[in-house]
């Protein structure tokens, strides 16, 4: 069955690890992909490796000011290093209405600190400090830091994991929802507003470490709630 | 058939509702339980309590200091805002080579904010606040602060839920392990070093917010492990 049409979505940095797993996973669900990059040339390259990485998808390359300018949903999938800096040089192609999904984890390795601890950040969480920066009326949902690059590029196998979504309007955590959802065997799950996202962001420095221990790729299933998550 | 027998325990803080729900998980299971209690007639009610609640099991009464003095291993159950007193008036009847499983969640509920926040433990994490008032030589595992007191209540279903331990010493972790394994759909998962338990912790908050809104009673599950996930 071929995926059903969806409108185009922007991935801020799609070079990364991260972002190149959910640009290849929404591709297959029939997402055109606006991949962004700091650099044009990285972000063609980007496309490329795509475009060779699933016979599917539909990939458009871009700066990360131009994807965000051409898209109604952009996701943030950038080391904490650099999101403040990202964040500022996007201000002016954000507009009203967009929704930004930020997948920032605060991570200690942004200082040179391990990567199963986190820094603390001024506003609470980097999904806070997003919201922060960027302009009025751009609606923000946290989520994401529980998935793991390496279990998005394994496309041989279901993700059978949770997203923990937090952001302060159910309409914007809904429409995340549908969008991820998309995606085989990832469900998406409200944990709250987006202040929330101080925990849920550490979870990803929990399961590095779970990880190290395990040689394996942890996800997170929460149990006992309701089928379907979302009415 | 009729489960091994073990060990006693000492619960501390029975009569609340998270240790009430792991003193009859365990007996089920087949484990004698030390009722702790600040007051001993306390105690002796939960005991009866118990005993009405569930055919089977092991019950004695206890003060804390005599519940924890008669056993090996020690569950903290107690609220945050009673931890540090409770550990105080143990010192004198811990001895080295106990084992301490805490379940303590610094909740802002403690001083009076909510049940989805925390408060910032000077030390981390109540689990190593508890560490630093307990004699040298007693060891430390943080466990069980994603498991609801309504799902260990609940007997007609099986938990399918993770314990996250976090501990200092590998040992440590595998005999929490095999003990709070016996509880049926439970497994135990190490998620690292004790200074872990500052992220465990706070999954509770996280959980009461996701509850709030799916009127659950969520757990936890970890995707991708090895499993057995204890060799």
């Amino acid at each position: 069955m071929a995926p059903s049409h969806s409108d185009p979505v922007a991935v801020i940095g799609a070079s990364g690890a991260l972002g190149f797993g959910l640009a290849i996973r929404l591709a297959l669900a029939g997402v055109p992909i606006a991949i962004g990059s700091r650099d044009e040339n990285r972000a063609q390259e980007t496309a490329e490796r795509a475009r060779a990485t699933i016979d599917a998808g539909e990939f458009s390359a871009h700066d990360n000011a131009g994807a965000a300018a051409a898209t109604q949903t952009v996701i943030l999938s950038v080391p904490f290093r650099n999101q403040a800096e990202t964040l500022h040089n996007l201000a002016q192609a954000l507009t009203p209405g967009q929704l930004l999904i930020d997948a920032t984890v605060p991570l200690a390795a942004a200082v040179g600190g391990r990567a199963t601890r986190t820094v603390g950040v001024w506003q609470g969480s980097a999904a806070q400090q997003a919201r922060e920066m960027i302009p009025d009326g751009v609606r923000v949902v946290s989520a994401l830091q529980t998935v793991s690059a390496a279990s998005l590029a394994d496309l041989d196998h279901p993700l059978e994991q949770d997203v923990l979504l937090c952001g302060d309007a159910p309409a914007d955590k809904r429409e995340a929802a549908r969008l991820l959802g998309r995606i085989d065997g990832m469900r998406c799950v409200d944990c709250g507003r987006l202040e929330m996202a101080r925990i849920t962001e550490s979870l990803t420095a929990l399961l590095i470490a779970v990880n190290a221990r395990y040689k394996a790729h942890a996800g997170i299933r929460l149990t006992g709630l309701p089928d379907p998550v979302w009415e």
